[in-house]
């Protein structure tokens, strides 16, 4: 049993403490407003909330930092004076290298080596505990990129807790894992969104009645927090303007082809992306 | 009780003839090879198949062409001999303009008075009449595009079948049409094909692991038919065309604003894009 503190009760923060309760471990989340995280003791999120934290992270064997990436340094800073030398930190951001500097930032420079930065491919659109569940990570990926200053007994421990959950552990480089997120996840986050205030400035009011199933799916992510995809477009910035830029060009190639009425090349971009397709992992 | 024939007897026209059938309609699905449609009668799909069309559409109140676009030109005056001057035909394409052009080309020129141009908003990723299902069409829009030479009572009883298997019509000019479908519906699938050919190619092996439902959701929309989105892409040319250089231009500016680190204007795009997507209607 350990005792795992989670700052920042959101969809992942939440579906992780739900998920370590039920194999054994005891939760508290610790927030800025104990009466805002205390409906999650009823939900069955957490065992404990606690504003004042120092009590809480004097026990902490794990901490989980559930905060937007944009929040980590400072989060960071106000936590290390209270962590016992034995606790393992990790964080859950959907960017690495930006959250390796940043952590290291808020230490004198220097990443400490009790802190796993970690990455699980889990979520919904959703945020917030409320829509928090058991489950989430079942048989899906998550990310650790631990540096050379990692210490490996920690990366070790954090990896440990999240195959109890059912999760695979992939260690990657943060920049190999920024650069893969930036397509996988980063990139189709901004495509839902340019694609979702297209519609919005269209103004055609016939075009609600219009849309299918196609559209829905390829505008669910627009629903998503505004503030963290900010931060997360700013923190891995490098790598999604590329993604961008390529995609971009190959965007441009396909009006091309449909602007010159080349449909031997259409046929041949969309039957190599309909083979891609299958080529994808089962769910 | 209508004798509908259906040539083309995919997921669209397979589905309809489910539904068609079920409301008390005998269905014939006339194709090329009488021997790969026959599954179709066991299936519970049609009543009948025929290869030799003749003395179907002899007998037939309603035609339904569930071809690709690209194909509708030549169907047509393949069928027309043989068409009763009371039958009324519809078509399933999600492209009008160019239906309207083809078939009016297929005959002399003129539109005949019987055709009305249809496009049910429903489908899958999917193809073929074994994907078909009941009930597609339950809720869903299905647009008529009848022109000034369109008959009427034509359109009406195209318009009451859709009804019957519980479709609402909406009927625009076909001008309308294309250009709302050119943003619904093939630039979501443009940007879907973009997508997972950008992934295909980008050569990294750990790639595949690190797919979440966002991605999948992105992409689904990539395992559809590459002939059948040619054709579309081909027939929408120019709506689409505008469709994909607003998108580009608008994908540039988010772009630049990610380059300038301009966190402020993202939020302002992001948060747009999250308030329209909470306008749209509930599925």
């Amino acid at each position: 049993m350990a005792e795992v503190v989670v700052i920042g009760l959101g969809l992942i923060g939440g579906s992780l403490a739900r998920d370590l309760r039920r194999v054994g471990h005891r939760v508290t989340a610790c927030g800025r407003d104990a009466a805002k995280l205390a409906p999650a003791i009823e939900l069955g999120i957490v065992d404990a909330v606690a504003d004042d934290w120092a009590p809480a992270l004097a026990i902490a064997d794990v901490v989980v930092l559930g905060v937007p990436v944009g929040s980590l340094r400072e989060l960071y800073a106000r936590i290390r004076p209270h962590l016992p030398a034995t606790a393992v930190v990790t964080d859950v951001g959907s960017t690495k290298a930006s959250v390796v500097r940043d952590v290291a930032a808020a230490c004198g420079g220097r990443l400490p080596t009790q802190f796993v930065p970690g990455h699980p491919i889990a979520g919904t659109e959703q945020s917030g505990f409320a829509a928090s569940v058991e489950g989430l990570f079942a048989g899906r990926t998550v990310v650790l990129t631990p540096t050379a200053d990692t210490d490996p007994a920690a990366t070790a421990r954090v990896a440990a807790l999240w195959q109890e959950v059912g999760a695979r552990v992939l260690e990657l480089t943060p920049e190999r894992h920024d650069a893969a997120l930036a397509l996988t996840s980063h990139l189709p986050q901004m495509l839902a969104y340019t694609l979702m205030e297209q519609f919005a400035d269209a103004g055609d009011d016939a075009l609600a009645q219009l849309i299918g199933s196609g559209f829905r799916g390829m505008t669910r992510l627009a629903g998503s927090d505004p503030v963290m995809w900010r931060d997360v477009a700013l923190a891995n910035r490098a790598q999604l303007s590329l993604a961008l830029r390529r995609y971009m060009e190959r965007l441009g190639e396909l009006a091309a082809a449909v602007d010159a009425g080349d449909g031997k090349r259409l046929e041949k971009l969309f039957g190599a992306a309909q083979a891609a397709h299958r080529r994808l992992p089962p769910v």
